[in-house]
C-alpha cells in the first residue's frame, strides 16, 4: 500500500480542482440523479430532505418484491443497516443484485457493524454479493467490517486516523472508496488518501447525519460527470453547508434546519472556493 | 364526460363559498378527527406533524391485528404505499375491510403506482375491496392507476393537467374524488374539476408534502359540515399555508418548519377570504 | 396506599434538592449513556435527537436477532408501542430478556394501551415477563393497562390526577415508577407522588413529545447518580426546555425544533434553580 498523498484523490484521479467541483454540484442539479435508498426508519426522512435540498431524487423502496427492479431503474442504491429486519434485508439483497446486473452503482453503509454480528454478516454478504462503489462510516464500523470489535452502536469508539488501514484493506478488496467520517472525513480508495476538514460537532447531535452522508454519496455516485473522478465531494458539501449553519443556528435543533437550507442554497462556485482538502 | 366548470366543485356541488371554506377548517378544530394513517417510515413524522398542526388527531396504526378494528374506531383512514411490506399491506387490507365495514371515508395515496407493478397491484385490489372517498397522488400516478407507466417512483413525469382525464375516468369508476397534485393542483369527482392555484416550489424540496396532503384529505374527509361539500379546502389550506411559510424561510429546510407554523395559524376566515379556486 | 406527599418522590427518597437535579444533569452529559430503543416509526427521528440533544446516546436496533444481546451491553432500554409489527413485538421481547439477565434497567411507553387488545396484551406480556423500572404513558394508557377502556388511539381521554389511583397500583406491582404525562406531569412509587408543573401546550401539537419522554427518561435512568433517587428529572428538564422553546416558537414547527435547542442549551444549574416540583 502506498503512502497517502495529499494531492491525489481517491477514484482514480488527482485531488480535484475547483473547476472539477463546481461542475459536479451544477450536475448534481442539473441531472437530480433518481437514489434509490433502502435504509432504516430513524433517519429515512432526513436523508430524503439532505437529498432533495442537494438537488437529487430519493425513493425509498426497501420491499424484496420491489427493490431489485426498482434498482436497474435508478442512478445509484443507497443501502443502509440501520434499522435491518427480516424482510428489508431481502430487499437490500435483491437491491444489489439488481444494482450489479445493470451497473447501478450502489453505497453501503455499514451501521454498527462490528458491534453486532447478525449485521455485520449481512454487510459481508452484500460486499461478497457486488462490490460496493463506495463504503460509508464511522471508524468503528470500518473497523468493524475489519474484524475489529467495534463501537458501541452507532457511536464510534476511534478517531478516523485510527481506521485508514483497515479502509485502504477494504477499499483494495472492493475496488471501490471507503468513506471515514470523523472530526476530519478520511476516503481512499486503497491508494490514495483524501481529507476532508470541514464540518461542525452538531453534526453528531443530530440523528442520521452519516447515513445522510451516505445516500448524498450514492446520489453522487450517479451523476455522470468526466470531472468527478472523486467521491470527496458531497463530503465536501455537506459538511460547508454544516460550518453555514452553525454561524445561525442555536443548538442543533435549528442546526440541523439550517443545514438543509444552506445545502439547497450552496453553489457550485462556493463549493469549489471554499473547500480544503488535504 | 361534462366539460370542466370554473363554478361547480367535486363532491356534489358548487364551488365552496367564502363562509364554507371558513365553516370546514373551524369544524376540523372543534371536532379534532381522529384520523387512522397508515403511511410509510418517510413521511409519517411529518404526516403526524401536519395533522396536529391543523388541528386533527393522527394516529398511526399500520399492523394486521389492530388496523381494521382502528379503522371502524377512527374519523378516517389514510393508507399511503409510500414503503409498503407484506405485513402493513396486510394491515391495509384489514383497514379498508374495516372502514367499509363501518362507514369510514378511506383515502389511497398510490405512491409510484405505474412505475412499480407489486404496489400497483395492491392499489388496484384496495380500490377494487371498496372505493376510496378520495385518491389523492401526482399526475404519473394518477396515471399509472389508469394503466400508464408512471413516473420515475415518486417523482412526477407529467404535468398535472395530463392526468385529468385519467382522474375523471377514476373519479367515476370508484364515485369518489381524484386529487391530482402539481404546480395547480386539480381535483375532480368525474364531473367537475376545481383548480388551486396555490403553493410553493419548495413543497417539492420536502419529502412527504403530497403524503401529508393525502392524510390531511382523510382529516378533512371525516369532519361533518353540512357545508363540505367539496374536497378541495385541505389542499387550500396546506397551499395557503405553503405560500406564507415561503415568506419567511430561507430554504427547504426552514419551509417545512414554518408551514406546520402557518398551517397552526391559518385563521378559517384568512382561509375563505385569500382563496382563490378556479 | 398513602395518600400524596408534596415532600417526598417517587423513587426511594424526599423530592430532589436543587444540587441533587443538578448532579443528575450532568452526569447525563458526561456519561452519555448508550440508550437502546424500540421504537415506532413516527417518533423515531425525534426521539433520537431529543436523546442525542440532552447528552444521550440513542441507538434503535429493534430486530429479535439483536435486540436480546443489545439490551445487555445498553445502559437502559426504552420500548414504545406505538406501531408494533409481528417482528419487532419479537425483538421487544428478546430486548426485555436481555435487560433483565443484564440487570439493564428497561422503560414501558403503552402507546394506545386501553385502546386496541393485541398490543394492550403485549403490554401485559412484557410486564410481566420482567417489571419495567419506568412505565411512562397518558392519562388513558396508564388506565387502559389497569384495565380501563382507555382513549382513542394516542390521545387521551382523561387528565392526569383520573389516573393516579392506577399509576399507583402499577407502579405497586411492578417495584418500579409510573409516570402519567399531561398538563401536570404525575409520577408515584406506588406510594409517594411527585407533581411536575411544567410545559408548554404545544407540547401535544408535535408527534412524539410523549415518546421522546419515555426515551429520555430511561437514558436517565441509566445514569449512576447517588443523588439521583427521583425519577422526575428528566420530566423536569423536557417540560422547561419547553417553556423556553415557546417563548421564541411562532407555532409548533418552530417549537420543536427550539425545544431541541434548549434541551442541549439547559444548564445543570438552571435545571435546578427553575424547576418547581409538587
Amino acid at each position: 500500500m502506498n503512502s497517502p498523498s495529499a494531492h491525489t484523490a481517491p477514484g482514480g484521479q488527482d485531488t480535484p480542482g475547483s473547476e472539477d467541483l463546481s461542475a459536479c454540484w451544477s450536475a448534481l442539479r442539473e441531472q437530480s440523479p433518481l437514489t434509490h435508498c433502502l435504509t432504516n426508519i430513524v433517519v429515512a426522512p432526513f436523508t430524503a430532505n439532505v437529498l432533495l435540498a442537494a438537488g437529487a431524487a430519493p425513493a425509498m423502496v426497501d420491499n424484496a418484491h420491489e427493490a431489485g427492479l426498482f434498482a436497474g431503474a435508478a442512478g445509484a442504491v443507497s443501502v443502509n443497516l440501520g434499522t435491518p429486519y427480516d424482510d428489508t434485508t431481502q430487499a437490500m439483497r435483491a437491491a444489489v443484485r439488481g444494482a450489479a446486473e445493470h451497473g447501478t452503482p450502489w453505497v453501503l453503509d455499514p451501521v454498527a457493524a462490528g458491534a453486532l454480528p447478525w449485521r455485520t454478516g449481512i454487510a459481508h454478504e452484500l460486499i461478497d454479493s457486488a462490490p460496493p462503489a463506495i463504503v460509508r462510516g464511522n471508524p468503528s464500523e470500518i473497523l468493524g467490517l475489519a474484524g475489529a470489535e467495534g463501537g458501541r452502536g452507532v457511536d464510534s469508539a476511534h478517531g478516523a486516523a485510527e481506521a485508514v488501514d483497515a479502509a485502504r484493506e477494504l477499499a483494495g478488496r472492493t475496488g471501490g472508496v471507503v468513506a471515514v467520517s470523523g472530526e476530519m472525513d478520511h476516503l481512499t480508495d486503497g491508494d490514495r488518501l483524501v481529507r476532508v476538514p470541514h464540518g461542525h460537532v452538531w453534526m453528531t447531535k443530530v440523528t442520521g447525519m452519516g447515513c445522510a452522508l451516505g445516500a448524498l454519496m450514492a446520489a453522487c455516485a450517479a451523476v455522470a460527470v468526466a470531472a468527478a473522478t472523486s467521491r470527496s465531494w458531497p463530503t465536501a458539501a455537506l459538511t460547508l453547508a454544516a460550518e453555514d449553519a452553525a454561524q445561525t443556528a442555536r443548538g442543533p435543533g435549528s442546526f440541523a434546519v439550517a443545514l438543509l437550507d444552506e445545502l439547497h442554497r450552496l453553489e457550485p462556485v462556493d463549493l469549489a472556493g471554499r473547500v480544503g482538502l488535504r
